[in-house]
């Protein structure tokens, strides 16, 4: 399994399963000289710890990152930045259940016919646990993106969406609701909806949209590395996520060109925006926007028929604490895929032409 | 700009502007041994070229696929395959006029911004004629897949909607309308839709539908190279792609976790498969299946205001000879693509776990 | 700074400075199902260790490699394996002095060029204590290779040179001797000439031969991944070392094609081996041999006029406890690196070509 | 086999048989700007093609470049520079009495083993021909560095040896003289021992020394990619090459580290310049200079007992025009690989710090 990088030059590699004494990661190709505000990468972790509000898994992980190299007195010094965020809460006892046991719509059969060993205790690698990681480095990959703003927000839980465009939001209530929605009357009925849900047992999907301003036009690198491209492989990544657009996206299909065609000011932006900031795969200076759509979280507090290591026929139900929604606690997350695609797209952007002096 | 290759096993680089001398590619990584089809590869070139329909361009341009390197006597022999694709039809005249000008929702801006300099000759790197160095790739990415079966077709195009699933409809009949809908009566409708739009100097809108099946279990490689996540990026790269979901998708954001599981049979497959063939990332053996959104083809035939490269406001039509809608001719370039990330995962798989002898 | 990765399948990553937290890797792409020798790690990293024996540094490190993911009782799982080995001895003021000094034949001045900032404290990251991560990734790959030997030794030190060919050494005796000298008697000598060198508070050069025996027939991916090109830049990236060869080496250049050539037998083994067990860039199943040199250790306890980062002259002389020659404690680095060169190209080598069954 | 790129950044890849109809590649990453010298680059091929003098082997192939794409009115346009040169000169017939024969310290039997198929055509892909594609490359390459000056040539053939340090030796006289050795005096002796040597049906190997000046400070990408470790792959990638050694090289293994230090003039330049220009993996601005070792030519005009692919005993007998020492021509190889590990440490070293404007 050799999947386990993210970027060219502004590179992560991760490790670590949800029940191993740690998780962690290398960011190599972070420019020396960046001073690291901890602060700010702490405040990007507890937005997607457990147990942060009341329609979230109750699970208790302080998950403190912990550098470990490659910054010196505050700054970064070029040499690969080493981290760790410790599994403190491991129970493994609480996995028992499912040693031999398949989950529905989880990971356990693929890994098991892939790798022909499987860490049985809670999803092993395949646990969004795995996330945090992607979370601190996002947090300092933002850190070097200055003047760039990535704002996500949950848009729709099961039925309910935001009909509103994001440039009637404001985007400074977000982190004033537990659901993270940019729309305050919406995120209301959202979070009733997530707990009658979770009364149920049950779960349900959402989407989650991210807008991205301030971009410096010339990101992206044609024709495989387009910036829609990789910023989608990003969202794709995601536990959950089955679905990405931009710009237009699928709504857009249903347009004329002479509809959709973004024409030009004479300064070079565009009146229109249904290319989302991005025209063949470059970005152009306009706000990115696009959306994320993630499953139902496949863990539920109900009875399921399902088969073991054996193709027995088994009964199980879900135990432990687990998110009924898992669009709230992702919003951090795909920030952080986006700071890590701009990050790199931004250093590779510095060698696009040769400055003449 | 460092992003023209695809794969990291079974890797693609392509070269090549739309009025250079030729497109071209270099395969690495094609295991030795394969017997090369010729004729299949003909046939696929035949599926994307130009003037093929009276509802396509009636562009001219033979699309040979020359091959000069890494096939001896019929098979590949491990050594990279080099290969070129003539650009017989350039006739830069037609273009002259658009040197000094930004076309709307083309890549002429962005380009010129990144780069500083531009081939303006029919878009240079950015057109789609780029394309036809994946198709000649993924043809052989195919024949490498022994078993599996790719099919994609056209799902929409404007408002016009294939609504059967695809598990309904007859691929036999795909390839006897000229828009490649599997649906023969969607697909009159969508040829009279698309025939009206060009009468108009207008284009449109659409969306291609895609179903692998008999994949091996096991493909993919998590945390980030997962198999939807490579695989959206490799549909997102195609020229006016929007979006890319699989499996239950954006729909699936509305449905509940006890509605959306796919519980398993006693042999470890599925009674539904809501997850599209694909669980944490790896293949599980049910058919994979995508959607992926295509915007209106930024080229009409009707005046525009634009700017030129100093910012002055300019008017432009369209000359030449444009597709009206882009799906027919991209549904063998979805293929490709999804070939080309398949063979890759399908060597890659060969060393995720040491077999036991 | 994204040069910390090694290999392409089989990929280690490091982080670390010799007076952070920690040092540690992540290896991505471990095949699963490998059973982990820990004790046999752990032999490695005392081979490596300061203080072992009284001709190198008496500094005090356990160096124990702690794994914290990618394992799971005691079976590799395909996922990324990631560890740490913490800094248990770092005396940060002992490195005071030298915080605005450059020290001559160090990495201090170029790091401080290319990055602007500089961990001064020990060489940070330009320390050999780094390599305590490539012998534990090492020590893993040996165990992917089963059946293929691996055995370095101290071919020279300052003028003191074993003159036998490695067929004539009894590879038993390495471990005998301080220095790890495959030869007892010259090791005598080598031995009583690190001592008269570290009395006189100065170091020296040598050199290490390395013998790969049992390698399979087909490593190595040609034409620039060739087997002996990437085991040359696994050595050279080693601190210290000036140079490679392998084979008839440097000698060879002296010799005539009749006398070079290696005649083959009817088995396809042959008569000679010039050639160092590669032909075209690919292993041929004989014995792989290389050399590899290392220049004295900068450090020495002596007065050396040299600047600071302002470019006043100062006099600095050595502290701490440094190796007055590097070879003995580099024994395992060798063929760590060796080892991780064979299992990348060996896992290369299996999608080689199609098998046909 | 994917090991047919070199480079991060600046990338190229090659692709072509020895026989087949051409040879080419795709260099990626070529920052938009860039004046190309059309001129320069056909005087590196003349530098490296056959037939040019009496000592080198008497084929005739014009090898010229071809330039398909990534220039535009003679600029390069960021996109990807594709390029062919075509085999003019393919006598397949000359080569059908080695079709199932294995010639000896030839890639023969290695390639056949590797990939179960072999183009026997004149070695095929192991050819030396395949290092045109490099030397057009590095022509490109060498015109981005704009400032450094990067000098190879000959100073060993068999047992003579240029025994002057490079900064007495005028580099102006080293295309003089058909071997390309830069002290005349040895040179005269040079050629008549090849002479000598080809009378003979014979080979000799030899060395070749490399001197880069006006290096830019900072280049080199610890702790892997190393300068020196990026040049010692690049140098053995090419074919024939047995050695490579930096700075004081093997000989500085003799020396202390009293001698062998540099110490510093108050500009941060070194008095003495044993470390080659490099010190920790990057480069300090003194010159680099490093030695190439090249075996013998493993083709030779006499007969040799050798195998059959079935292994019987076979005579054969070298045929067809060869070179009896690869060294004269093989100095633009050199340089070529050394301005292609350079372009792309030069653009990586752009972002190895903020720059704070």
């Amino acid at each position: 399994m050799a999947g386990n990088s993210f970027g060219t030059v502004f590179k992560l590699t991760t490790f670590g399963e949800s029940h191993g004494e740690a998780l962690g990661g290398i960011i190599d190709g972070c420019p020396a000289g960046l001073t690291i505000d901890f602060k700010a990468i702490e405040a990007e972790m507890q937005r997607r710890k457990p147990g942060q509000s009341n329609i979230v898994t109750q699970r208790k992980e302080p998950d403190t990152v912990k550098f470990l190299s490659g910054i010196f007195e505050g700054v970064s010094t070029g040499s690969p930045i080493g981290f760790v965020i410790e599994n403190t809460n491991q129970k493994s006892k609480d996995y028992s259940h499912i040693k031999d046991t398949y989950r529905p719509s989880h990971a356990d059969y693929t890994y098991d016919q892939k790798y022909g060993v499987r860490d049985y205790r809670g999803g092993g690698r395949s646990s969004a646990r795995e996330t945090a990681c992607r979370v601190a480095a996002g947090a300092i990959a933002k850190q070097l993106l200055k003047g760039v703003k990535i704002t996500a927000y949950v848009s729709s839980v099961g039925s309910l969406e935001v009909q509103k465009p994001y440039q009637e939001l404001d985007f400074s209530t977000i982190e004033n609701n537990p659901v993270r929605c940019a729309d305050p009357d919406v995120a209301i009925q959202m979070e009733s909806l997530i707990k009658e849900i979770r009364k149920q047992g049950d779960t349900v999907g959402g989407s989650i949209s991210c807008v991205i301003q301030h971009v410096p036009v010339g990101l992206g690198e044609p024709v495989f590395d387009k910036l829609h491209a990789q910023l989608g492989k990003a969202m794709l990544s995601i536990n959950a996520v089955k679905g990405f657009e931009y710009g237009s996206g699928f709504a857009g299909t249903r347009l004329k060109g002479s509809e959709h065609n973004d024409l030009f000011n004479s300064d070079g932006t565009t009146k229109t925006n249904y290319s989302g900031g991005v025209q063949g795969g470059i970005s152009n200076g306009a706000d990115i926007y696009f959306n994320v759509a993630f499953k139902p979280v496949a863990t539920i507090m109900q009875k399921q028929d399902t088969i073991d290591s054996k193709g027995n026929q088994v009964e199980m139900e879900g135990k432990g604490r687990h998110d009924p929604c898992v669009v709230p606690r992702a919003v951090p997350i795909v920030e952080a895929m986006a700071a890590l695609v701009l990050a790199d797209f931004y250093l590779l952007n510095k060698v696009s032409k040769i400055e003449h002096t």
